[in-house]
């Protein structure tokens, strides 16, 4: 842990004070009250042990990394059959895309593009009997942590502007990939996306994709071992857009990140990181982020490759 | 090693006998001639220790999976700069579309597609003294053997009826992505792409980016750590085509396939591993090969996630 | 007239008895309960002379005919300023295709596509103090006739399955090209589709476009000669979909289709010819709409090419 | 005739003066060499009168244009079978795409476009004696002048950068739709599109499409009523790449342009009137010519809508 802990340090002071040319998403209103200033970086380890600095306890919205722990509880309670309602292929293209959609006939490329989450969304719509409650106690179940919430401030907010997922919504309707009324998936879509977590309870979060599927808080086989691998696979070929070709070639690790500014990654059998900073770059992913995440794996000489 | 040996020879005995539902790739005249029963597996690790099985010791065409090894040079000659020239993404396409080429602008999204590979050919006409014998050179001196060669016989048959690849190699060129004379990057690139080479040859040569760029057999640095790791990555993320997130999802390793039927699958710090059957899945990869790999990281318990 | 008539006598026995190898439109529930046997012809000239055969009097539901119309209206109010909303290009996809859309940021491609005939709806709404009233008026004002309406069982049916629509304009709404609440433009779209007119009904309503621009039946100018000119000339490039080529190249005559099974077309300064029959070729014209008046312009020797 | 000379000569003293923000073609050396202030105009009448303005008689790169003259001959000789090789829609792209080839499995979308222009080269290819003599007397006999050449200057120029060409060519024999050499086909192509004529002598040549399919020089058959109206109809929905909804909407009249600067268009049974004006607009086509016929038709109120 000392190492990594130097490591941190140094990189901390060294990316907080680099110019951000990222922007603060700004399509949903509610997003851009973020104070951009905002960073923080933690680091939970297999053994337990955990590091933290700058504003890593402080929550904020989590939007696609929710993409995961949809994907995860969907996977637990359908195993493999859920595959035959989207795909594991990178999309090529950007998060809110529509073309593929077209041209694979509603079938979305992966779990991780907004098509994709949003069919995964149908499935728990489909298989939970209190889809909202007992996602939520899913979740905090995961990170040891009682605290964690939906806000509804969030939702609301994106539930104002969110043409482009209705759009989405319907057109995989139209290809009957949907099963519920698009209305009530949306609303739960969003819901899940408006998850505030922090970076700390993030990396808490994931570990149990660091740990085999098995929660370590409790010893819970959240996931089997194949299941296990398989996200964090998918993590690594999909998890940032059209960007995560790049992801993989800089970083090295798998990922997911949301328009929050959220980063997590795992080190499968070592540790998670989480990294927290607004303004967003071309792709939508954190500016900051992605940097402070490649120089710590170029620095700590580990990448899963 | 033991335990390995034992998994790979209850699973060759398995996977021999299911029927094979692929075809042999028949749009090269002279690929069409090869033995379709040939199955061939090689195991190479990281301790120098190696077990085949089956046809591991002959000779195949490797095909796609020398785009790996032109990268190796050409990266190693450039440096970073040669991602000027093309990307690190995954397509989303297949291996010799043409559609992201024009949205691109010429730039192809990664280099194991055709496009991408072409552009690295031209790279590498543009910097080797001899360009044919200076790249076998180093696709001899990484494997430790001196008996590879390209084919001549395929290397004509391709240039006969490779007009999928001449249209590649002219559309990059009208976006001035390619320095060279077209015809002259295409030879280069059809011979190339006739390399032939066993099992065991293979895994050895694959064995730098399983030793973090060093060469074990005379303890070369041919790419960097950091390159090392970039090419895996790569290879995890666009080494199959359409179907690179169903391999990163099923086998769980960076990895390379040729139409020649081809897989090396590597894991960094541990062992290469190759698999040769001729029928390929519609997607262009070994129908055998994919299984076979799918059930060796399945019951080995070892992916790198 | 006499020369026409036979025409149309012999032209109607010999189409009425050919294998209808198309199928009747039943994506709208509603729409699938017509009589697939139904064949009316009108031809209306502008001398005022009428020849109707068949199912000519019998009502059916317009649906995209009614485009032609909500254009020529929006058209009459905002002029040559309605083009900074979409364009005039053929879209070279499906009717209902939303690529396009995507690549060019919401601006649909022409007015006879579902995106640019919802963004037309759009222009009606902020335009017309009440919208569904003023345009139902407009319609009967062109025919003369007061007797033509909304079929509200026609629109709540498509409504209920509409959902590739909403994914249109709410694709549209995410670019900005949509002012109104995307659920008002859709209701007012699918009243517009379920106007139901006859096949005489539908030829004097289009007498403008064969008449500069001209109302004949009181002598008002609809449209300015130049506007009129220039929604015929849209009908020639756009409207049949992505078989526009083929209607024109066999036909040579403007026109417009909609799934109900109805074509209309117009020879400017000569006549109006409209054709009913419900079933639709693969591209979603009449099966035997089309079949006619390819017969009609070739033994009458008359298109405008 | 006198109402139409009066129209073009004010058109032509009015065109001439306002700003051309177009540009030459400058991808082929050679065209760029020609003074970008040549201007002329040709009209003639289905009567036989003629009238000339400007530059009327100097000779110019007719380039696309001969598309039209390509297509009449291999339709003359094949009939409606030619359309087994390429279809009659609009592309809805650029005349040098390469992506709609790929969809649609090397079937170009129409004769006008690139790839549908090579299909048509290589038809003539297998059906002419001697190619280049044939075309050249097809062409002469159709004018009825002698002294129309190609430009082994222009043709020269276009191979030596013509990747995109050599691109499609072979992009269309990888499916199977050329059938003779691609290199042979690529410069019987580019000599096609050397061909130098002069206002006068374009109008002349293309007078056997307003006069249905008769050439009125000689009084031969060139092609069938029907086939001349078909060929009249292709021009107006795709003789403008993607501007041809611009071009039918705002002129109104079949037509087809070349890079040249040259403009062609057809009004059947009355004229054809050409233009040229070096300066292309950013379709392709040229500035100064698209804004005189637009004038032409809206003063002489003739258009065919």
């Amino acid at each position: 842990m000392n190492e990594f802990e130097k490591i941190i340090l140094t990189l901390y002071d060294k990316v907080r004070i680099i110019e951000d040319i990222g922007e603060v998403a700004d399509y949903i209103p509610e997003l851009s009250n973020v104070n951009p200033l905002n960073f923080g970086v933690d680091l939970t380890l297999n053994t337990g042990e955990n590091f933290g600095v700058g504003d890593y306890t402080t929550k904020f919205s989590i939007q696609s990394i929710s993409k995961v722990l949809s994907l995860s509880l969907a996977y637990s309670i359908l195993g493999e059959s859920i595959w035959n309602r989207l795909g594991v292929e990178p999309s090529g293209t950007a998060y809110n895309s529509l073309i593929q959609l077209e041209t694979d006939k509603g079938i979305p490329r992966n779990p991780f593009i907004n098509a994709g989450a949003i069919v995964i969304t149908d499935v728990l719509l489909s298989n939970l009997e209190n889809p909202k409650i007992d996602f939520l106690n899913f979740v905090r179940n995961l990170s040891g942590e009682n605290n964690i919430n939906y806000s509804e401030k969030i939702a609301v907010s994106e539930k104002s502007v969110g043409y482009r997922n209705v759009a989405l919504c319907n057109f995989i309707k139209s290809f009957g990939n949907i099963k519920n009324d698009p209305n009530k998936v949306l609303d739960f879509y969003f819901d899940i996306c408006s998850l505030e977590m922090s970076c700390i309870e993030l990396s808490k979060t994931f570990m149990f994709l660091a740990n085999n599927g098995i929660n370590p808080h409790n010893q819970q086989q959240v996931l089997t071992l194949s299941q296990s691998k398989r996200i964090n696979a998918l993590m690594q070929t999909c998890g940032f857009y059209d960007e995560s070709g790049e992801f993989a070639f800089k970083v090295g690790l798998p990922g997911k990140s949301g328009v929050g500014g959220g980063i997590v990654a795992v080190h499968p059998g070592q540790y998670v990181i989480t990294v927290w900073s607004p303004k967003l770059n071309k792709k939508g992913n954190s500016f900051k982020g992605m940097k402070f995440l490649e120089e710590f794996t170029t620095q700590s000489k580990l990448s899963i490759f």
